[in-house]
């Protein structure tokens, strides 16, 4: 499975691809960050943005595009235009008929690390080694993207087989926590 | 000057075009809502948005696009989606060569009904009035649509102006502000 992981930002925004499978070393294909320029229109950032991940999905074609989920909580002052850039590249993957999956920060981290408050330091220390690169990716965003694509081809395709096994089974995912051990419920991992 | 004004928004977007210029009663030319079903995959309702916007462009030909300025501390909810919804629109107004206004809620208000902190059911009054239609635009997301769109019409072109006059003289507004009286300084209206 080939993922395009995306940290998204307007001034900076990450992108890694990487081939993988549960359970298997990754591979990085490609990484890399695009910048906009802050003198420009918000929509003309958001052109450019969308133009550049149009140009890597057509180049790389992943099987699917695994975004950083965006909490508007979080420092407020970027929040629209990280949540904007998610969106611009959340539409690029759906005209080219790409799935997207979104991932939480701390599951990002949990997955690439082993711990969901691990910091940027660790994040790229633990990317360079699964990915068996010859020095770090920079800056962090670049890394972050890689990570968000370890994750997905990592965790990915558990959270499908549920999601789909809930879709087909109308409210069977609710019965089957109900009616089994809670060590054999669809909800364990 | 014809406005397409944007009142952005997942389940239900506004949109309203109008035909106007400082000073002169504006005229409506069409309003509506798109709405994108909750079920849909984000990716897939921001798709079909950026398709329905798009498709309003081309009809409409609008000089400029209106699009309510979000903040992320209100509703944090929706916010993100909201977000999302308004840089969608954007980038279809950038990918048709249209230049994007931002206004606040605050500004819409002042300008339509004279108060900023105007209600909704106020503001669905004066457009209502202002536009001379024969019933209020609903729902409520449709009406501040149209609102966005008059108040464009009515300041844009001063705030373009104003602008123009920054861009080319540097600092040169606020030179201006501190050699003439509060009452003729460009920041009066």
């Amino acid at each position: 499975m080939r993922v395009l992981g995306i940290d998204p930002g307007l001034t900076r925004c990450g992108w890694g691809v990487v081939d993988g499978r549960p359970g298997a070393r990754p591979t990085a294909v490609g990484v890399g960050v695009i910048r906009t320029a802050a003198e420009l229109d918000l929509e003309l950032r958001l052109l450019e943005l969308h133009t550049t991940v149009t140009a890597l999905l057509r180049e790389h074609r992943p099987d699917v595009v695994a975004i950083e989920r965006v909490f508007t909580q979080n420092n407020k002052s970027t929040a629209t235009g990280t949540a904007q850039a998610a969106g611009v590249a959340a539409l690029a993957a759906a005209q080219a008929d790409r799935p997207v999956a979104w991932h939480t920060p701390s599951e990002v981290k949990a997955a690439i690390s082993g711990s969901g408050r691990a910091d940027k330091e660790q994040v790229t220390l633990m990317v360079t080694r699964v990915l068996g690169l010859a020095s770090p990716p920079k800056p962090a965003d670049a890394a972050d993207a890689l990570a968000l694509a370890v994750c997905h081809a990592w965790r990915g395709p558990a959270q499908q087989r549920l999601r789909s096994a809930a879709l087909a089974g109308g409210l069977g995912a609710p019965v089957v926590q109900r009616t089994l051990p809670r060590w054999q419920g669809v909800s364990a991992r």
